[in-house]
């Protein structure tokens, strides 16, 4: 284990126990890598033929624009050359996370020269019929998945390496050789590491939240792999963010906490050597963080993921082995916390990344205000259920100077909005912080969560991940019509535009939405989208 | 044994041994084949580096118009990210054949995406400057050596599947990630089945001719792999012609006497079921044949290589074995001879590829005559180191009336030039092969030789392969110094142009004859073209 610590540190620049400059020492490190490794899971593998050819048809009143159409049998697209019917899309008829395999087979003369196909596969249509390129997205081009293989001996047997996201497969012969071969037996070997069934929802539960419901575990599946990734198309590694709204549904659902806390592990041994949590880390080529790149709201809901993985199992003995992190959590919050009670953005927004959604312009002070709350009123907690309060004895007074501040400074008692001291912005998350850290009474957070219908210029949230926030703050303060309402509009919306698993991004006005550019990027099957299994199974009353 | 050509028969749509209409017995078949994986030579495998960093500047007065010139160190090329570099070539120093290696590492932070990387391989500098699309070649664009690799985590290793036949390597950032990187450790696993080190020429032999020599053993080299390959870059199997030419070089060089063997065998296991061997072989997936794909002079010439086999080797249990597909192969000529002496040329060239040469207009009635005298003559040889001219008693007579006719029909005493009986194109491979058959006398032969210097319109040999035959038949004509000044001129040409190996096609007058439509295609090292060795090694007199 210290070998590969060392290795990364070499590999990635960075050095964790140098000179003595660690928070944590190398004892410590190489015990928590040891558990994430004796945590990792089995994948389970499952062979998935496609149920059919389909094409993909331009539709305005269809997501994105497009759809697919049933056009004919695999049996027929099997049995023509594949020169006669070059770019057919075939359907797999659900979402799979895996590797995809094809049988090339010469039809009447010898083969004798190689053929090169190229395979594009997509999470939804539009990806089969949009030109990657010239493409103008701010991620790597190489995460769109169209892949080239020659295949120099027909017949022949063909995997993809890389491990792919993907509903549909379009086949295009690129260089035709001169003889005829067909392509079949397409598969995909489907991987998950999840391997239990959750409790059926009960017969009562209408159609479209039953449908979320699928729609949500068949995400939150597709996620669990060997760590919970935010997306198997894209970037395929753990973030914090998305592993606390993760372990969240799989707490209701499939209830397979060991990868839980192999995350919660693999995230402590991987955290800087100031002892502050990396926001996202890899597993391959072997475990490293994404080094330099802290999230501040992300760093302090570990202490929540924590917390809650300790309620859920009664596991101690890794809450014992991780406090230290979370205790270190605390102070990333420290050296911004001013003598009126207020945090100094934008200070702190210098120094880290402070995310709480995709959403061009969001003015994000409050809510900044609202997680630290909230992060200190759950490790408080978490310290109480291990006995451990008096190492934060001093949470409960900045608690409560903090939240009398949030309610000075940053609450506007005409409007009943909260917006923030610089920028009087009025946002969804502004108002969702600031109700989870029970800086707003209940009647306030009512108040304010309706106020937010009518006033002008409101920043809606722009990805699932947000809205998860807006649904809890709905619960939280007593509106239950309205988080079911809110949860079935927005999950439900996607649900009928097709959805087979929950989008990175989605605004219900604007199907195009991408935080990078060019919506082909997105990932059409992530994590912090899975949260519908969390509402509707933690809360039968409102959700059922 | 018999599971393999069973399914080998399934799967190409021949079948052998159906109700009894193949001409071998599944018993023959069988052993053939087990003969020849008895025979399967191992490859030595041997790691090499590139050598520099070269421009690819474009010069009329090079090979093809384009040369190669030293750039920069390897090691200044590693050191600089990919980002800034993309498109760089690197020079291995020498022709090569297998598997290319190259390590992707980060610089200084963390790689959070896929990148997608572009390697295009040339034997010769044009390869790397000359687009390949749009693609104007009349065989498989997937030949043409330009694979694009996506690399999903960074660092990592990569080794390009396919086998590859090149010098330079031209590497080009296809999809750049937002991070920076390296590539470095590039290498070539190189590959042949040549362990034997021929020996040195006499220290008195010119540096032109040793120059020759050594790209002659070179070619060879690249070419013995698990069998007597026609070129490692394209089509990679096993052709009779080629297997004739590099027998005979190997026979003076490498004396690596078990693949000839092997292939000797391998043909015979995949003859046609008429007991007529196909002029081609694959060894993968499983042996078979490039099925109706038979031409006449290379069927015909499996016989003479056999008797060489005989007579370098000794081994008569592998010419016994193999004497019945000998024999069969003479039955191939029978139904074209006429009663006056002359094969039907017409009538033969429906029914089979008559080859020769890749030279467009070659009228080939005289050569075809010819060859069959030829190997009529060789055959009988053979029968007689076996004992078995009683086998083969009509030979004498045939082979006489058939030199009669040729003399009759197909020489003008006036020109003293051999052209055939429906046009009168003369032609080097007419005259050639009226010389190695001994149609010509030796008188008649220098003087059809001369001829041909001052004729009008003369056909030359358009390749290396029909140039052998012309080195062969000066020889046998007692024309030394014209043989010696042919062999410099010609292979001595592709040396001075920057020959690594020898050429699949070489006209002097144009660097881009191509038998395909586009000199990329072409394969620039390519066993018919080996020869030289065989010439210098076995003429010492001559050539040294």
């Amino acid at each position: 284990m210290k070998k590969i610590v060392l290795a990364l540190a070499v590999g990635m620049g960075v050095a964790f126990s140098s000179f003595g400059q660690d928070f944590y020492s190398p004892g410590e490190r190489d015990y928590w890598l040891q558990k994430a490794q004796e945590y990792l899971p089995e994948l389970t593998e499952r062979v998935v033929t496609p149920k059919g050819v389909v094409d993909i048809v331009g539709d305005a009143s269809c997501f994105q624009g497009w759809k697919a159409v049933s056009s004919s049998s695999i049996q027929a697209f099997y049995e023509r050359p594949l020169k006669s019917q070059s770019g057919v899309v075939l359907d797999f008829g659900d979402h799979l996370t895996g590797y995809f395999t094809i049988v090339v087979s010469p039809m009447n003369s010898t083969p004798d020269a190689p053929a090169r196909i190229k395979f594009t596969f997509g999470e939804v249509p539009s990806e089969l019929a949009t030109p990657f390129d010239p493409y103008r997205g701010g991620l790597g081009r190489a995460w769109l998945q169209d892949e080239t293989v020659t295949v120099m001996t027909v017949p022949d047997t063909i995997t993809i390496p890389r491990r792919l996201a993907f509903r549909y497969v379009k086949v295009e012969l690129l260089h035709a050789p001169n003889y005829e071969f067909t392509v079949s037996h397409a598969s995909c070997k489907a991987v998950t590491s999840v391997s239990a069934t959750p409790e059926p929802l009960p017969a009562t539960v209408p159609p479209l939240i039953r449908d979320i419901d699928r729609v949500g575990l068949n995400t939150l599946k597709e996620c669990m792999q060997t760590v919970y990734e935010d997306g198997p198309k894209r970037d395929q590694r753990l973030w914090i963010g998305d592993l606390y709204l993760e372990a969240l549904a799989n707490m209701y659902s499939f209830k397979q906490h060991g990868l839980t806390k192999r995350c919660l592990y693999l995230l402590a041994a991987l955290a800087d050597e100031s002892g502050y949590l990396n926001a996202s880390v890899f597993e391959r080529p072997y475990p490293h963080p994404q080094a330099k790149q802290m999230l501040y709201d992300y760093a302090l809901l570990y202490n929540v993921a924590l917390k809650n993985y300790l309620e859920a199992t009664g596991d101690r003995q890794t809450a014992e082995d991780l406090w230290k992190v979370a205790k270190r959590q605390l102070d990333i919050a420290a050296p911004y916390l001013q003598d009126n009670g207020l945090l100094d953005f934008e200070k702190a927004n210098k120094d880290y990344w402070i995310f709480f959604d995709w959403r061009d312009g969001l003015h994000r002070e409050t809510a900044f205000q609202g997680v630290t709350i909230y992060a200190y009123q759950q490790t408080l907690e978490l310290a109480k259920l291990l006995g451990m309060e008096k190492e934060v004895a001093h949470l409960p007074g900045h608690i409560k100077r903090m939240t009398a501040a949030a309610r000075k400074y940053l609450y506007d008692k005409k409007t009943g909005l909260f917006t923030g001291t610089a920028n009087k912005q009025v946002s969804y998350t502004s108002q969702v912080w600031m109700i989870l850290s029970g800086v707003a009474t209940k009647a306030e957070a009512q108040r304010a969560i309706r106020a937010l219908q009518t006033a002008k210029g409101v920043v809606r949230p722009g990805t699932p991940y947000a809205y998860h926030y807006y649904i809890q703050s709905l619960v939280d303060c007593g509106m239950e019509a309205e988080a079911k309402e809110a949860l079935t509009g927005y999950w439900g919306g996607m649900v009928q535009k097709g959805a087979d698993t929950f989008w990175e991004a989605y605004d219900p006005e604007n199907d195009r939405l991408s935080p990078y550019g060019f919506f082909p990027i997105n990932s059409y099957c992530h994590a912090w989208s899975c949260t519908p299994v969390y509402f509707i199974r933690k809360y039968p009353g409102i959700f059922q």
